[in-house]
């Protein structure tokens, strides 16, 4: 198994200690590393441990000039906005997709950096049955949310504020476990969620 | 209802001719049209009519260079091979992934530009439920069929030569139907396949 930066990973005496442990070495390792590292982290390990296939999508690009010369450099090109979401993958046969998101806030988790047309994309993903979440970390806490689509989509539409407060995520979402291997265990989340 | 290029599509008349009729005009609509454009724009009608949701991931590109005074705009960066497949989305609650391929040959699919990394995904794909497969265009007998990746995977794995002859489409694989919208009716090809 390689994990992380592509060197094998074996179990270390270190991966008995105790959980408090484990959190207090992670916050110190984590510091500077981000949300989308920790998930790509733990996807990683979820495919070579043979539990779920997730990917990141790619982040889509215009491009507008290749120069062939150099053996197809991009010399012009842009960033389109995702209209989807940043993930997705299969996990135990059901279509997986989620978007993640931090905030520095303490209070609420605002809606502003989420588009339309990914509200749009995730209200499709749960009409045909698949799984859809958010991942959201508040950053201030050191706590990572798991929250179902629904919930998202209802604030987006219906939602006198443009933001989730707090309270809801103590409520209804999932409390992702900080770890080693993986960064995050957001598929117990899931699993708690989805397959119970 | 967009379909295609944005504008909005509204049944004509023409929609009642005969499927012969369909196809003579498709062929001289299609020519110069490539397989991942038709495949594109058969994801939008499937995505509009609400009959499943399945994307184009973007090509993978590593940026090495963005000009931020000129509003991100990125000047060096380059292609990374697709480590995965070119699709994947949700149906009646399946995961569903697919690599599309072109060939000029009449006697052979050949195996040489799919990757050892996508035989890996579609492996992967397969151990955890999803559904996997190929859609192979035969340019020169106007042809395309949709076939299980377990094939091309033994193909990949255990064939003597490196590719796949026709006979194992006729046999093995399902001919899609070729049409105005969708322009492929490749999920009549996946229910016969995965959903009866």
């Amino acid at each position: 198994m390689r994990y992380p930066n592509g060197k094998t990973y074996q179990k270390k005496e270190s991966d008995n200690k105790t959980e408090k442990t484990h959190r207090t070495l992670l916050s110190a390792a984590n510091r500077g590393m981000s949300l989308e590292e920790d998930i790509n982290l733990s996807n990683d390990y979820y495919r070579d441990m043979g539990i779920a296939l997730i990917n990141k999508r790619p982040t889509p690009i215009n491009i507008v000039k290749v120069d062939y010369s150099k053996g197809a450099r991009i010399t012009d090109a842009y960033f389109e906005k995702q209209s989807t979401t940043d993930y997705n993958g299969v996990y135990k046969g059901r279509y997986i997709d989620f978007e993640a998101k931090n905030t520095k806030s303490n209070t609420a988790f605002p809606l502003s950096n989420i588009s339309e047309h990914q509200i749009v994309h995730l209200k499709n993903v749960l009409k045909h049955g698949g799984i859809a979440f958010f991942i959201i970390s508040f950053q201030m806490k050191d706590e990572i949310y798991l929250l179902d689509a629904s919930f998202v989509i209802n604030f987006y539409e219906h939602g006198d504020r443009k933001s989730i407060p707090y309270e809801v995520f103590k409520k209804d979402a999932v409390l992702i476990k900080q770890d080693y291997a993986p960064r995050l265990h957001y598929l117990d989340a899931v699993d708690q969620l989805y397959f119970k």
